[in-house]
């Protein structure tokens, strides 16, 4: 089954006779034939200038150098607002934060830091803030709870720390080395029950701390208050926890943070061994999954929003290296955040130096608040942390959208909230990622295409209360109509033993085997084999054609069915044809010639890139042995002047002279696949065609 | 990023207004209203008459109920040659394959029995022939050979029958859940790199063997001898063996095959246990992929050639059985043999049931002719084995077509080789099957659209030495003519802040983001804002807009870029829309409408199904401020009575008239955009379009 390639190389000659061509001179002197690229050619063109490459790949690392000295004063003040705004929310979101990834405050506080600071050197996006974030932190809590039990020698915060570090390696590295498209590969269906699922999880995860022992039922109000107020609401509860507690400290009537070191406690070179990278190894993809998609799809929408385009492979370097710096001062992984982005979006941040202000904000918190930190309510912080989650979830319009788009992503989706409801994070990321897969491979794999046929339609325009006819013209729609179009228009089907079929998915190894099954079908259907009434006997007969013992009684006497003439395939959705793909058309040939009892004309449309046309040649396509018959030109002065000068026109070929079977549009292909039917047959047919 | 699916349902009104309508009757007192599909109509639709559905299913196991009753004795005679022939070539194939999967000659006769007298039952080719297959018993080979080493205690032809079960199991499960379109995902390069490295493997480890110690030279003849004659020679050197060696069997000259012994020896029950099945698992998936991927693609290649349509389940059934069942016989794993299989179609096999005739021949050679065996020589098995596994080999012709077609298939091609040949079969399979879909990814994701432009061309048609000029059109071609059109002809761009944009692959996921970022960066390129000159100073300018210090100085004085008007998305070449797809159009669509501080209008063209269309009005895509302006109407009397009666016209809307932004085609669409812009623009370019 690999040798037959070959076969038919030859019976299709190469090139049309040169009286052909000497024809087409009746019409126009101008030439046109079309080179196919080469290998070579794409090489060189692909390689070309590597010095200047070179040169923008590493300039494009540092983003900032683009616009710092354009820095001005209006831009200052609205960095500076948003700047202390986030700072301010940040604070209390990644201590809370640092509870789910079972650390201690402070940790939050460190990963924090090092997320605003660092970013903006990297930054293509003005609005993501980059710290500690729920989902992220409910992860690493996992995976340092997991390795935690198996390795007990190691502190919770170095496994966190250096999770944090070599996952912003890979993160990282795939930046560096442009792979950023893996992020394409997670659909938004996924991300929604990604987000939906977690937040839900995590929502659940805090109930007990907010309802837990010796709690006051009025802190239940922080579901209503936005997050801003919710600052002025902690420093409120902070005294109040204060007041409370101050007589006592040690034994405190509502669970309180305790104490919270004061500065950089954790600095130094983050510890790893071979053992530890073992232990948490099998966590890294979704650890990556997490730190990108979240990122990359919070910084391309809140782009799209504010009219500027992100470049994900530097965002992916951005986070990369401020995970493996943020080790360093003691951090674990951070990565964009959902809320801090829109509320630092919403204050009216200009530039991405509006990170620095938080930075210093933050510094402020480490150095001079701990004292104050002590007092915060534990149930405060869960309310946070449910607030900022809230947001994650997805709606009910949302979903009923999902729905109307399309009813099986929208169970993808409930696939991946329950499982990462009921089981866990990294589950939900890959059954959501891995259905997807299938879904787009199921797509591929089953397509398939359709019989169209003509329709001559008249476009007319509407005015107040008149109408003008602007032209008559043939479209060509599906036989079955399932497109849509209105059913009580018949298209007309070439007829003659002619078959228009539309192909509008590439035509590769998935679909190549099924994709023109249907195409043969038919054609066995509506058109008599080229030699009539082949079996006189049952023992002629073969084993597979389904009749009575009595073959010669069942022949049908008269077949007025067509013999099989020519087949158009409509290429214009085929962006790429393979080896597969093309074996089948040869096959498929060879099996329609043989059924015919003649060469078949396959006629071509709509080819759209000259690889594919170099492929159909190869294997003898496009030639035949009438030469050309019917062909498009253009008229090209008329583009200059107007066409006002009637003598002044210049007809050239549109396509390749010497390809008589590609063809500029189907109009064309049906006129030459209609010219070349034997004289008696195309005066039968020429009235359906007088248009 | 997961909220604003829903942003902007309201903004475009759903329905056209009842003026539109009204304006719409002056041309046609016909309506047409599309309604979309729900998943409710598609379940009806896929699941009625489940009691017919369910007989058809099983009816389709046992094809040889469709045929059997026409049994005659012009079939019989083809049978009976073709089934003699290769029972006559199977005998000493089989047990020279048999070596290959390391066990004794004995166990190739039975497995060889087991597949020719099993398969007719089931078949849907009649060429195929099932039996032990060179790459199959090397695969074989080296799993028996690698579970015995681990333990011991299980003899080889054990693992090998426990191996043929399990595998069998698993086909035959694949195939009754009609899971057969798996096979498609291993492309032809796959398949071609897999034989050709197998069977260059297969035949350097036959060496030794054929030269080894004490081998005649002469037997090097055999490379040059047709399969069908080497019958003949194994005769003559089973004689000329005997002749050597009859004097001392104990201490032969030559290698010889030795005591086969007579009759079925190792029937019965199979035997398998937990820790055999654990020993083999991971050899599980390439034995399954070998099973399926010969066997498939021998019986598609001889189908097409014999003119009939295998079905992939039903064989896939096939072979499971004959794997069940094998076991009990003593069999190890056999599928469909490449070399067999052509000799029985050239041999004019007419019906499945020649595999009984070739089950008669070895049962005569398992029971009459042991005692001739016994002194086969080796190196004449080896030779045989070579000679078979000649025929997988690719040739350098289509080696030069692989590269022709697609040079990136070649280089898979050759890595799979190189990696079956130096490593195993099994990485062969996966690397050549990963790195295939790969490339699929890549293609998806890597899809861009195209700019079009209108060419307006002149049809014409040969005669002897004149033509006729049929009809002047206008067809849609790249601006950058990267379709390979004549560079000559410059196509006309709608101008006036109107693009016309090609897709032609599906709008998915991996690719949503990319697809449409090529139009967004040339509407910015080619169009000039809402506003103008919106930056009065540097603090007013978005911190992204790369200027100097000084925007006023570098302003453009007079921008004559016109404003973004509309688009026009041909869709012909997309099959699916998703909701990631989907999300990316409205977020382009609201980034264009801030742009353009008006609402853009978004005409699409070749929407090919309904499923789409739900999607896109779902989110307010379709509809229009303006109602309907142009649109297109077909006369349905017009195929009545050829439209001859002028008064008898009957015009029809085609598509939905409630969808005044869904086009028929390309040309509607222009039209439409263009009777949109105001006035003023509508006269500065009506030349452009008076054709």
């Amino acid at each position: 089954m690999v040798g037959p390639i070959n076969d038919d190389i030859g019976l299709h000659p190469i090139s049309t006779s040169a009286n052909a061509l000497g024809r087409i001179k009746t019409v126009t002197h101008h030439e046109y034939f079309e080179s196919y690229p080469t290998v070579k050619s794409w090489m060189k063109k692909h390689t070309n200038n590597p010095a200047q490459r070179f040169k923008n790949y590493f300039i494009s690392y540092l983003p900032f150098l683009s616009w710092i000295y354009r820095y001005n004063l209006t831009w200052f003040w609205g960095d500076l607002i948003a700047g202390l705004t986030v700072g301010a929310i940040v604070i209390p979101q990644s201590m809370a934060y640092a509870g789910l990834a079972k650390l201690a405050p402070q940790f939050g506080l460190y990963s924090s830091f090092v997320g605003v600071v660092i970013y903006w050197f990297f930054a293509t996006s003005k609005d993501i803030s980059i710290g500690p974030v729920a989902v992220m932190s409910a992860l690493t809590g996992s995976v340092v709870e997991a390795v935690h039990n198996d390795y007990p020698g190691y502190e919770l915060h170095v496994i966190a720390s250096a999770l944090s570090l070599i996952s912003g390696c890979i993160v990282f590295a795939l930046g560096m080395f442009r792979l950023g498209f893996i992020v394409e590969f997670i659909p938004l269906p996924a991300l929604a029950a990604f987000m939906t699922g977690s937040a839900l999880s995590i929502a659940m995860g805090q109930i007990p701390t907010l309802m837990g022992k010796r709690f006051p039922k009025k802190e239940k109000l922080f579901f209503f208050f936005n997050t801003l107020r919710a600052v002025f609401i902690i420093l409120l509860y902070i005294l109040i926890s204060w007041l409370i507690n101050r007589h006592d400290p040690d034994h405190p009537r509502t669970a309180i943070l305790g104490t919270v070191p004061r500065g950089f406690q954790n600095m130094g070179v983050p510890y790893i061994d071979s053992t530890l990278l073992s232990a948490f190894a099998s966590y890294l993809p979704s650890t990556v999954i997490v730190l990108l998609i979240e990122h990359v799809a919070i910084a391309k929408s809140f782009g799209r929003i504010n009219n500027y385009a992100i470049d994900p492979n530097q965002e992916m370097i951005a986070i990369g290296i401020t995970n493996i710096f943020g080790p360093f001062f003691g951090a674990y992984p951070a990565t964009g955040s959902f809320s801090r982005t829109a509320i630092k979006s919403k204050a009216g941040v200009r530039t991405p130096l509006a990170g620095v202000v938080s930075g210093v904000v933050i510094i402020l918190g480490i150095y001079a608040l701990p004292a104050l930190f002590h007092w915060i309510s534990q149930a405060s912080l869960a309310a946070i942390i449910i607030h900022a989650v809230g947001d994650l979830i997805v709606g009910p319009t949302t979903l009923k959208n999902f729905w109307q788009v399309n009813p099986i992503e929208f169970f993808i989706f409930w696939a991946g909230v329950l499982v990462t409801l009921f089981s866990n994070i990294e589950y939900g990321i890959y059954v959501t990622v891995i259905s997807s897969g299938v879904l787009l491979l199921f797509r591929i794999v089953k397509a398939r295409g359709q019989f169209v046929g003509r329709v001559i339609v008249q476009q007319v325009k509407l005015f107040a209360d008149d109408y003008v006819h602007l032209t008559t013209r043939n479209i060509y729609v599906p036989l079955d109509h399932s497109d849509g179009s209105n059913p009580t228009i018949i298209p007309i089907s070439p007829g003659n033993g002619i078959f228009i079929y539309r192909l509008n998915e590439s035509f590769l190894y998935p679909n190549a085997n099924h994709y023109i099954e249907l195409l043969v079908e038919q054609i066995f259907r509506e058109t008599k084999p080229g030699k009539i009434n082949p079996y006189d006997s049952l023992g002629e007969q073969p084993w597979n054609l389904k009749t009575s013992r009595h073959p010669k009684r069942d022949q049908q006497k008269d077949d007025s069915r067509p013999c099989l003439h020519a087949l158009i395939l409509d290429f214009t959705g085929v962006a790429h044809l393979d080896i597969t793909g093309l074996q089948n058309l040869l096959d498929v040939r060879r099996q329609l010639d043989r059924y015919a009892d003649k060469q078949v004309n396959w006629h071509f449309v709509g080819l759209s890139n000259p690889w594919l046309k170099r492929a159909l040649v190869s294997v003898g396509f496009g030639s035949s042995h009438e030469g050309h018959t019917v062909f498009s030109v253009a008229n090209i002065h008329d583009h200059i002047d107007g066409g006002e000068n009637d003598n002044d026109v210049v007809l050239v070929p549109i396509l390749d002279i010497n390809r008589p079977l590609f063809h500029a549009d189907l109009d064309e292909a049906y006129e030459a696949a209609i010219t070349s039917l034997p004289v008696k047959d195309n005066a039968v047919i020429f009235n359906n065609n007088s248009v």
